[in-house]
């Protein structure tokens, strides 16, 4: 009787590691020849079952790595307890600085496109019991992040069956300003190398001006935008496009600036957001 | 050991049993002098539990009655659903096929800014073990009932600690439009007497009109709309005035018309947002 | 013959006197116990008829006087062509630094409500052939002084056929803002007195506010705005608020900021649109 | 005395005809392999004058002709006024009912950009003394018309110096809607033969979608719409985006609809505006 007693404490106490298991795992990236990082919520039920998992892929923003959610949030817990929640995988894959999610026209070692979209999913597929196709994925992300998710999952709308953006800087055309441009082609360097990139090419790279493919793609689309933010003409009117094309999605404006307490408070609604597309699609995990 | 499981057998369909209640109450107007209903879902933890409950008073449309929101969604669990999943109890008063939740000036037949701020509160406190005070109420509602929430909430804001509205009929100056001015007539008929109501009487009466006291209230807010929705223009000059004044609320486009699914669609978000602000000011119950 | 030859040197010169006649009147206020001045630019047309003419009443802006609108666009002669062009007297009264054309509630000595609807129309109808009613009089300014024409013809329609505002202060109570408080308290001594107004005092000057006037009065209305004015928003909130309860009023929205050169170029639109009022209502002066 | 009077007499009258002026020209479509028409107004001083004059090129709208200007607007002498007061020569050349002003991909008989933007312009540049390059061409119309001006000056900027729009059908990606696609593809066949033409082939002739190249012309443009009239929308929203890319242009929103009336009250507005492009690059006849 005693060891059936210790037995159930070992047990305990397992599961209570697991509740907050959070992975960093390294990823080889081929393309970029080098190896990256991503980190890794589980839901607690993960461990005690045996089926495949959705995954919700969060990207962080400019300046920013891999483990800003997880260190950056006012509540500390705030990505692993909706992992919990919405029983989910949550992906933070690394996305440097400012590589904007692109592969770089130029150089090697800023490839995030295909790193995102190849392999980082291939790890996570590989690694973890996930529902490892376009119905199980889901891709959102904060100011830089917020335009990767819209550009990656644009363009690749054979990966992921939704997409979110969170303050999203969803106009590259218009992020080098004439008062910071020195600052920003010293940025792009990581990027685009030695040569600041034209205006064409950036807004080329713009979400805002993909309008067509966004029709045509007909993915699930939640934005959000806080009305204090210094972006939110931009999302103003990319709304605004989406709806004179009749494009379905989800566009918000709640107070708050450019901050973690408002991606703390946007998270929450994303994540509701993409388990209803999930549970509509047949991927969802019941509690 | 077949007692045993029979015990448990019984212990489960109790507990079903309890998953399932929605409670109808009877709730005497005196200052209708007469009896109306309304619909009570009690989350699974209530009866469980000792503790108080905050409560969401959750309002229909024109047309429609108390259980409304029991009967019409697509999912008809949709409410009880979010009951238990946040832990509040949800109240769907009675408001009647075009009250507007309002007291009439002439009908003492309809006195429904009365009965819901006064009756009702009292008759769910007097009932359950609930948060009697504002930190522990919010309201909401859908078209008729979006109106009837913020009306009722900006009239009132020493009983409730925050207002949503789905699809809100948000200008009442302007829902008597020409064509169809004959049958809003005639239903006013119940609200206003013999006489139909002047313009300026409407007016008096829509939301759309009262920014300052909003403003002054500075109630946290939830406002949702669809682009298909007839009412839309009304709920984007309203989101654009609290823009303007810079009052703080959340508003929020999405897919959609003045339907049923529409309102399924929203309700979760709603009770998300109001999750959050029991939570911020301690009347949530924890899971 | 020499005679002859000389009197019509004479006349000549006369008229080219007459041609660039601008008169500027002394106005005895007794509202404010006190001489102010006012230009008047009368068309060449005036001295040769016997005819009463139509009068465009156009106010300066903040920190300005009575003769800016001569002295400060980049071509001297822009009101003098306009008054010419299209036959009409425009009177341009001294509204000083910052009376924002309101009564003060408190210092006799700034009563400019009174001073440019009582005394400077009746000096004007009084001075030269006029037509002295509401058919013959319009009224227009820039900032400040779009402020005064919409404040005063809002609240004189028996004085005014048609009012204008080009980069119009449209929201008085926004004006103070928190980095130039104490600039525009200075400023608001010579309305106020010593004591600053209150927010309240100040919006309830405001014509954003005076919706349901504007309605009511159904007079024609031109509200011109620069993309670079920092005034752009109050102007388009004015305009949303007009066109939401359709109330009929040209709007135009054109590139420039707040300068003399946008005011230069906005004026004969202005003169145009009134001009084909005082055409509608036969108080036009044909060529 | 009697012959005195009698040459006075004979002057006058050939004044009278000299300011009602207004010509029909056949013009000779190479293109098309057929004869058009145009309708010319001359100025008055035209006939007196020996220099070369600007010119407006006036396009008229769906279902209409050369002469509509003349002989639709309440006014009948509203072109011919404006051409005497502006000292330009209006031109108004045949568009057919359905044309868009485009070349047709298909028919050899519909090929009107062509037609306007060569044949019409060598045609009155031959015919009349003008001023034989950009800077004395503008190009404005109505509805398809305001459609054919956008379109045709934006691709052809060495052509036109200003081109404006009145009450524009701006998006040809959304003119034929569910309910009247029949009738709409009728219209289209005398534009794109008896295959009704593609969405995205409509869509690549919309001037909403030539922002970019709008920027790049740099041309100065002046847009307006009826509050009333059903093409509104795509007006709002080609100005929203000329007004995010930061592209000079004047637009204006002012009472009425789809009308005659609207056009009459539009176009001394647009023409105030041409005159201020010709006066400024200096293509202006003085009076």
């Amino acid at each position: 009787m005693r060891r059936l007693l210790l037995l159930v404490a070992v047990f305990l106490i397992s599961a209570t590691s697991f509740a907050a298991k959070v992975d960093t795992l390294d990823i080889k990236s081929t393309a970029m020849d080098r190896t990256l990082h991503a980190a890794v919520a589980l839901p607690d039920s993960y461990a005690k079952s045996k089926g495949n998992y959705p995954v919700l892929y969060l990207l962080h923003g400019a300046w920013g790595h891999f483990n800003d959610w997880l260190k950056k949030t006012p509540d500390l817990n705030t990505v692993k307890d909706l992992a919990d929640k919405y029983n989910i995988i949550i992906v933070m894959p690394e996305g440097e600085a400012f590589s904007f999610y692109i592969d770089s026209p130029t150089l090697k070692t800023s490839q995030f496109e295909t790193f995102i979209t190849k392999e980082v999913i291939a790890k996570i597929d590989g690694t973890y019991r996930t529902i490892a196709n376009r119905n199980g994925r889901v891709i959102t992300g904060l100011s830089m992040g917020g335009h990767g998710a819209m550009y990656l999952s644009v363009r690749h709308p054979d990966l992921y069956c939704a997409a979110g953006s969170m303050s999203g800087a969803l106009d590259m055309g218009t992020i080098r300003k004439v008062e910071s441009a020195d600052e920003v082609n010293k940025m792009f360097k990581e990027v685009y190398g030695p040569e600041p990139p034209s205006d064409e090419e950036l807004k080329s790279h713009a979400v805002i001006g993909m309008v067509d493919q966004f029709k045509a793609n007909n993915m699930p689309l939640i934005i959000d935008i806080g009305v204090d933010d210094f972006l939110i003409e931009s999302n103003r009117e990319f709304h605004r496009r989406l709806v004179y094309e009749k494009i379905p999605h989800d566009y918000i404006e709640r107070p708050g600036g450019h901050t973690w307490q408002y991606w703390q408070d946007s998270l929450p609604y994303q994540v509701l957001f993409f388990s209803k597309v999930f549970k509509g699609n047949g991927s969802a995990v019941k509690n």
